[in-house]
């Protein structure tokens, strides 16, 4: 899934309601955690030393992305006793989703939460660490970027444009997409008008299908309205809110984004005025809030999907043909070749993680494939 | 795997070269996190004004499990400005690893970790919230934890016991075991004296293999000597350090502990005594570092992994035969109802891990599963 400026008018409206009161609790006892400004000035807390603004790239209340930046926002102002206050702005406010990367540069914005293959235009070295087709799944991505030097690759990119970067959650496997007619063939992809940005939009070019963009409140009419012929967005769970089952029969099983993870941005030189407690705090949290957003987004597939399955029977869940898989294989390989020879830092991202995938591949196969399978 | 009070008299030697320096850095910049008491001073950090202790039931220093206790409790210290600060026992020093919860309980110490089957004894209901044959792997899991009740009724069955209790991290799916004959039939199994533990010891002794306890530090000696015809311990990582494979051909796939979570204990009084801030400190260092080992875990292993391949091509990896998996399976079953029929709490615990299974058995066939077959 990618967002563009249009997509901030809608909010998945099954979703409005849920308030940020959910987010103030984040461990076994309630109240712990994210308490009311009112209470901590009652517990004697210091009105806020550090008082910062994150721009995010998603619709106010976004279930799974948006969550995740309001639930880190809350539990840095329990930890730190009150003394940082971060004010979270959706897109909505900041009107720029696709210029978070640049309201956290300039220091408009002392954060940013968004996703790393948005800035592909300013750093194609930036791409592969957001998701890569035929990529890392959450796991191994999560093991490659905190053990196999991810993170530090990861910085190695940022910190030339005067930002960092850090992991912000992961949305696990997406699906593959939403098609009105089935794909038989490399033959049905042909001339096959899809809504498919990024690597995976390149990829789809190369076997003559031809990638759109459009904007998420346009995505369901242009469906209904076959100005498209397919689209792909995220997972069960953001899709159905979207009512894509309502336009298209076939629904296919995942390729592009095994493990697409999102991004917290900041400006280097706000982060490094900032004291010790206070920066292990932000650390901290924004890795909390990762592992949060997978587990959100793995517990809400799950439950929507049992919910497609009562609810929607006329879904058929497809998986594409052995033959496409195998094309659409060999191209990412050489789409990907191809941006590395223009690119050496994304050479360098690339080789890392190719490298760690080549040993991940056994280990996963044996271990969670293989487990998968008996367990049935 | 389960540890005995003579496992501590040995540490994985290839590892007893890690030092807790590796625990002080835990995000993208060096230093910020995990500083050392020294430069806290020098930042005018103050006295710690809550000196906690911690019993773990590990061997000092032992790869992925004491890891994540030290990785928490340098992150707090650094989290909280030097205000709170908590020393980590391992049992070479209290000398009580399967005492831990009596350690706690009483208030000798303020928090444990360690892993919640060790209390079947005392509860029944403890049991499968740390790992169940058959049952969720590590993302499922934490999907359930986190957002489908799981930690809440997790802490209906400690408060009990005056007790709270609090994820600590995952190794994923866990290997079969090592065996010193291939498994061909369930007749393989009858007579089979084999070291494994727990609920999976159980199933075994319904199929007529002989379950047996062993302490750590004898297993080699007692697989190479025949007075045990196989075992399991954890995965690659760890048993590789044990030698087992230079006394056992067969290494089998996983079935028993596809994702075996360990947990902090606290001291309820204790805890509850604690301000807000701390309190919401604590937490978040425990997901954070709840999350790492899972990282640390899938990371170690798929290096050892390759490194098998390459330094040991003797061993045999095999898979359990369809007979044997479908028997174990069923077995599974009825162990766990009869458990559930002694125990209303385990009943509710278990019901609602059936339930969600129900439903990520089907989400994760489609994504995860799906996903590892395409990219193959």
């Amino acid at each position: 899934m990618k967002l563009r400026s249009k997509d901030l008018r809608q909010t998945p409206p099954s979703l409005s309601s849920v308030g940020r009161r959910r987010f103030l609790a984040t461990g076994f006892l309630a109240g712990a955690a994210g308490l009311a400004p009112a209470a901590l000035k009652a517990q004697g807390a210091v009105e806020p030393e550090f008082h910062w603004r994150m721009a995010t790239s998603w619709p106010p209340n976004f279930p799974i992305f948006e969550h995740g930046a309001l639930r880190f926002a809350a539990n840095v102002r329990t930890m730190s006793g009150g003394r940082m206050q971060i004010e979270v702005d959706p897109a909505s406010k900041h009107k720029a989703p696709f210029g978070v990367f640049d309201l956290v540069r300039e220091g408009h914005y002392q954060m940013g939460h968004s996703c790393s293959y948005y800035w592909k235009g300013k750093d194609p070295a930036m791409t592969t660490l957001a998701a890569t087709p035929f990529g890392m799944n959450a796991q191994e991505q999560n093991a490659w970027f905190w053990y196999g030097g991810g993170t530090a690759l990861m910085n190695k990119v940022y910190e030339r444009h005067g930002l960092l970067s850090f992991n912000a959650g992961n949305t696990a496997v997406q699906m593959g997409g939403w098609f009105r007619k089935e794909i038989k063939s490399l033959d049905d992809l042909r001339g096959l008008k899809m809504r498919i940005p990024g690597l995976a939009g390149d990829v789809l070019a190369r076997v003559g299908a031809t990638p759109v963009n459009i904007p998420a409140g346009e995505l369901y009419t242009s469906l209904e309205k076959n100005v498209i012929d397919a689209l792909e967005w995220v997972g069960p769970h953001l899709d159905l809110s979207m009512g894509f089952q309502k336009v298209a029969d076939y629904y296919y099983t995942g390729w592009h984004e095994p493990g697409t993870e999102l991004q917290y941005l900041f400006n280097k030189e706000s982060y490094e005025a900032l004291p010790s407690d206070i920066k292990a705090i932000l650390q901290v949290a924004m890795k909390e809030s990762s592992f949060d957003m997978l587990c959100e987004s793995v517990y809400k597939n799950t439950m929507t999907w049992a919910e497609m399955a009562r609810d929607y029977p006329r879904v058929k869940v497809r998986q594409f043909p052995a033959e496409v898989i195998r094309e659409l294989r060999r191209q990412t390989s050489i789409v990907l070749d191809e941006l590395a020879g223009e690119s050496p830092l994304l050479a360098e991202v690339l080789d890392s993680q190719r490298e760690f995938l080549a040993r991940a591949r056994q280990w996963t196969a044996i271990s969670d494939r293989e487990y998968l399978r008996v367990r049935t």
